[in-house]
C-alpha cells in the first residue's frame, strides 16, 4: 500500500518509504540520566527516532506537566549522541521557535486535533509534523484536520493512528487498525500507529505493535522507559526498555514478511 | 439540585440561581439583518444571552469561518439593543482582549476542553466562562479541565453538556443527561444543556430542550436562526426563528412544574 | 407527540394515549413478602403495571437466575390484590403458555432484542409486547426488530429505550433521550423509557425519569426495592420503595405540564 | 501466545495449535453451484473449514434469511467432496439435532452471544463451539457468556473477535484486536478473528485479516463469494474469491514470521 503514499523526509530519513520507521522513549522526559539510557536502547535496536514529550497535556492539573524548554535540551543531546532525531510534542504557537532548535519532528497530540490556530502555526511553520487522531474523532474530521496544515503550504504531514475511544473498558483506548490503510487511501500521506496509548497496559503493546506493522502503518511510536514503575506520565503502558529490543526483533520479522524493512543497531554519526 | 450549585453572576444575571437562563442565537453571526432578527426574538421570548460565532472552529477548513472581530461588533450592538447579554467562543489567548469588550460570557468550545494554554488562559483573564465537554471526554476529564480554569483563580466557571459521541448516528451526538446531576455533584457549578449540537436536526431539539430542563440544567444554549436553510454554520439543526417563541413556553412550562422560572418579555434598558 | 402514535391497550389501561403509564417494582421477584410490599406502594403511588423478572438473563451464570415459575404466580397474585397489571421478561418460546396466565405484558430484554426466533414466537402468541433496545444497537436496528413481531400479525407493541453504551463510565448506560421522539415517528407505536438501568445508581435515576416524562415518552419502567441493600439482582439502581411516592409526585408535575395525566391512589378492584 | 491456550479438537483439526486455522466461504449458502466454488478455492488455498450461513439472523426481516435444512446439505456435501470441516450458526435449541449431521463447528452469532437459553442448549450438546463476540459487548460479558456454555460441561469453546461498535463508520464495525490476547489471557481458550464483519467492505479486509494473525488469533473467519456483486447477504465484504488465494498467502508469510503455519494446498480424503 506504501506505493500510494507520498513520503516525508526528514533528515536523512524518509517516512512513507519501504523502511518502517521506529520512533521510542519515554512518554516524559523526566531526567538526563533516563533519556540518555533510553536513547542508548533504542538506538541500537534499530528506532530512528528519540520521542519524549517536554510540555504534557495532562487529564489533571494536579498531574506532573513535563521539565519544559530543558526537557527538549536533554532530548537533543540525548538523541544526537546516539544518531537519533528528535519528535516531541508542541502545544501552542508560541513554543514553535524553540522547537526549531530542539524537534525534528513535531507533534500536534490527540486533545489538539481539531485546535485550529495550532493547526495553522504548524502549518505556517513547515515544520515535518505528526498529526495524532482525535481520540472521540472520525477519519473523517482527522482527514479535514491535516486539510488545515496543508493548507498553509505544509506537505509534510505524517498521520498518526493511537486509539479511539469505545465502551470497551479493558483497553485504556481500542486501536482503530483499519484506520491506516483507509486514511492513506483518503490523503496518499503516510500513516503510522502508536500502540502504547491504545493499549493502556504494557501487556498488550506487543500485540497491537505487531497489528500496527501488519495493517500498513509506515512507522511506529512507542512508549519505553528505563523504570516504568517510577515513571512521572504514563508508567504501566510504557515497555520496559530492557524489554524493547525483543519487540523490535518481532516488529522486523512481521515487517520484513509484508516486504519492508527495520534498520539494525545503531546509527550514531549518520543522522 | 441547584442549592448544592455556587451560582456564577453575570452583570445583572445569576446562572446556578432559580431562573432558568437562556441563551440563544445563530451558530455563527452572519450578517447585521440576521444578528438583529435573532436578538429581538429570544429577549421577547425570555431569553438573557445572545449567543453567536464570530470565530467559527469548522471541521473542514473549505467550511464558513466566521466574521471574525466584525461579527463581535455587531453581537455587542444587537444584544445591546434588545437588553441582553453575550456569549461568544474565544479560540486563542490573542482574542481575550478584544473580547473583554463585547463578550459578557466566553465560551470554551467542545473541540478546545482539552486545549491547557487555552483553559489557563482564560483562567487568568478571570471571564466568566462556559466549558462545553469535549464529545469524545468523560465526565471525569470534563471536571478536570474545569480545574485548570479554577487553578488559576478564575472562579465563574458554568460547565455545559452538549452530546456526546455514540454509535447513534440517527442524531448528530447522544445528549448525556445524566451528565448535568453528575457534573454539579462533582463540582458545585452550574450546568448548563446545549440540545442543538445533540440533536444535529431541528425536530429533536424540542425533546431535547425539555430534556435539559427535566435532568435540572441551570440554562439553556439553543440555536435559532431566522432562515436556517441559508445560514452557514448548522442550519440543519437551528430552531426557525419563528417557532423560538413556542419553544420557550413549553420550556418554561416544565422549569415552573420543577420550580425555577423563565423570564417573560424583553428586558430592554435592564442589562 | 403522542397524537401520532397507536395507543396499545392492556386490558383496561392503554399506553400510547394521555395517561403516562408507571410501571414499577423489583428487578427481580426474590419473596413474596417482598413482592407484596413492592405492589402496595407502587399501586399506591399511581404505577398501573407491577414489573418483576422470574427467569432473569444474568451476565454471569453465577449470579442470581430468578424463581421461575413460582416467581410469576407470586408477581400474579400481588398484582392483583392491589389492582395491578404485569410485565416480566420472557426468554424463550417455551414459557410463553405459561406466561399467558401470569404475564399481561411480555418483555422482551435487551439482550435478546435480535434474538429472531423469540421475536417471531412473541410475534405468533399475539401477547402484548415491550421490545427493549439492545443496548448495542442503534435505533435502525430497533425498528427492524419490531417489524419481525409486527410481520407475524402482532400490532400491540410499545417499545422501551433503557439506555445505550457509550465511552461513559459514570453511569451504567447512556439514556438516549432522542430515541424516544425518533422511534415515534418511524414507527407510530408507543415509547416507554427505563430510567434505572441506565442510571445503574439510584442517585442518578430522579433525573432520567423526568426526561423520560420530558421527551415525550408514554410510561415509564422503574426497579424498586423495600431494601435495596439486599436485593439479588441490581440493588444499586432501585429506588428505595418509600422514595418512590415522592419521584411520582415529580414525574407527575412534569406530565401536567406537557398535557399528560398520572393517576393517584391505588386502583384495587378495578384491573 | 498460544502457549497458554488449551486447543480443541475437531475431527483432525485443531484449534490453537501451531496451525493458523482458516475458516471461510460465503456469508450465505444460495446454491449448489456457489457453494462447490467456493469450496473448491478456499480448500485449495489451505482453510479447513468450509463456512455458511443455512439460518441467517437479518436486521431486517425483509432480507432473506437462509436456505434452511437444505443448506446445511449443500455444505456439507460441499465441505465433503473437498476435505473440508463445516462451520455454520445455530439459532435455537430445536436446530441442534439436525446440525449434527451436517456441522462440525456450531456458531453462536454476535447477536445472540447473552441469548442464555441457546447458550445452555449448546452447553448441553456438547458440539465444538465458536462464541462470537456482541458487538455491544465488553471482553468481560464475552468471558461471561463463555462461562455459560462451559458450566454445562462442554469444554470445546473457541472465541471469535468480530468488531465492535464504534462511532467511526468508515468500517462497519471496529476490530478490537487487543481483545485476542486478552481473551487468552482471561480464558485460555482459543480465539480466532473474523475480518470480514469488521471491515464491512472488502478493501480493508486484507488489513485486517493481517492484523489478525499479527495479534495471536488461531484462526480466521473469512467471507468470500464467486459473484459478491450477486450475493444475497453482505456482498460489499465478501473478498472476491478468485482473490482469496493471494490473501491467503500474505496471511501465510505473516504467520511463518511469528511461527505458525498455514497448510497449503487441497486436503481432500483426509477429513
Amino acid at each position: 500500500m506504501s506505493d500510494r503514499v507520498r513520503a516525508v523526509r526528514i533528515r536523512d530519513c524518509e517516512i512513507g518509504g519501504p523502511e518502517l520507521v521506529v520512533m521510542a522513549g519515554p512518554c516524559a522526559i523526566e531526567s538526563r540520566d533516563q533519556i540518555f539510557q533510553a536513547a542508548e536502547v533504542v538506538a541500537r535496536s534499530g528506532a530512528r527516532f528519540l520521542r519524549g514529550g517536554a510540555f504534557k497535556v495532562r487529564t489533571s492539573p494536579s498531574s506532573f506537566q513535563g521539565l519544559g524548554w530543558e526537557g527538549w535540551r536533554l532530548l537533543r543531546e540525548a538523541a544526537d549522541a546516539n544518531g537519533l532525531l528528535t519528535v516531541s510534542e508542541i502545544l501552542d504557537e508560541g513554543q514553535i521557535g524553540e522547537a526549531r532548535r530542539h524537534v525534528d519532528f513535531a507533534q500536534v497530540g490527540s486533545r489538539n486535533m481539531q485546535n485550529v490556530p495550532l493547526l495553522k502555526a504548524i502549518g505556517r511553520s513547515r515544520m515535518p509534523v505528526m498529526l495524532k487522531r482525535g481520540f472521540g474523532c472520525t477519519i473523517d474530521e482527522w482527514v479535514h484536520a491535516a486539510e488545515y496544515i496543508l493548507r498553509e503550504g505544509n506537505q509534510d504531514v505524517v498521520m498518526c493512528e493511537r486509539g479511539i475511544r469505545t465502551f470497551e473498558t479493558a483497553t485504556r483506548f481500542t486501536l482503530d487498525v483499519a484506520a491506516v490503510p483507509i486514511a492513506k487511501a483518503r490523503l496518499s500521506l503516510p500513516v503510522v500507529v502508536d500502540p502504547s496509548h491504545a493499549a493502556g497496559t504494557r501487556e498488550w503493546v506487543e500485540s497491537l505493535t505487531l497489528c500496527g506493522v501488519a495493517c500498513g502503518a509506515d512507522g511506529l511510536l512507542i512508549e519505553t522507559h528505563p523504570d516504568p514503575a517510577k515513571a512521572l506520565s504514563d508508567g504501566p503502558q510504557a515497555v520496559v526498555l530492557s524489554d524493547f529490543p525483543a519487540l523490535m526483533e518481532k516488529a522486523r520479522r512481521v515487517a520484513e514478511a509484508l516486504g519492508r524493512t527495520v534498520p539494525i543497531g545503531p546509527r550514531v554519526g549518520v543522522a
